[in-house]
């Protein structure tokens, strides 16, 4: 169980993005060869982030990608989301009313209330989301600027061209 | 990004085998028809769950699998990593060093610290670590017991018998 390349790939761009903050739009050859990735593959990435409202996408020779919201507004759990879907980590098939056990439960109550086992999983998979949603991609870049200054310099003179 | 269906198997599997706790072994067989499961890959289930110290294994014609520690002393962490393994959820590639972006940091401090990406995916993994660390085999057990009170019975019935 791992999250796909795609969410570290996903939050660098978005970064990235955020330091050139031109108002223009950077082009995914641009963006790949920021940190040299393959360019189709990320464009698949970035198309994922348009659908869910994090980037803007301009057609056109000078077109590109610009972000949709302020890094404030963008959270780690909506760059996960965007990328890896919206399904839990942990999915109940409710195993717990097949098989013999199934059958030898005859309360009425037996199977009322969700799983325990479902309910302990998400719990904790809550504790993750919430930890997530508390993160935006401005946290990010402000931790980055604080323990190395430089960094969105260099992103401002690899990107930030025409 | 999903857990195998062998977690919600594990669970169930380590619970009955809390209920029924009448000092001898269950078969695999009989575990897997506890919840109809598919026995060749219920015993892989049940061979991790061995060498994580949490079953321990019986050999021979009356043989099976007992509970290795009390139910309070399994969390539901030392399940989730039996069966899916330690790997973190987010594992960065440290994409910031390279292409443009990274040709272009220079400063001494550029990356003496852990990418502010990686941090910020990984206190989101501790926290559903710490989740799941924090609820034991045994709390889910109880859980089950005062919503469902017939469950533990119905367990003891399908799986308790010689």
């Amino acid at each position: 169980m791992r999250m796909s390349k795609g969410v570290e790939w996903a939050v660098h761009t978005l970064l990235n993005l955020a330091w050139v903050d031109h108002g223009r739009p950077v082009a995914t050859a641009q963006l790949a060869a920021g940190h040299d990735l393959p360019g189709p593959y990320l464009h698949k990435q970035l198309q994922a982030l348009v659908r869910a409202g994090l980037l803007e996408s301009v057609p056109g020779a000078r077109g590109g990608f610009l972000l949709a919201r302020a890094p404030e507004a963008i959270s780690m759990l909506d760059v996960v989301l965007a990328i890896e879907g919206d399904e839990p980590l942990f999915r109940c098939t409710e195993i717990r009313q097949c098989g013999l056990v199934g059958a030898e439960c005859s309360g009425p109550d037996d199977f009322a209330l969700p799983c325990a086992v479902k309910s302990a999983l998400g719990r904790a998979e809550t504790a993750w989301r919430e930890a997530l949603a508390a993160q935006s991609l401005a946290d990010v870049g402000r931790a980055t600027d604080e323990h190395a200054p430089n960094v969105g310099g260099a992103v401002r003179r690899a990107l930030g061209s025409d």
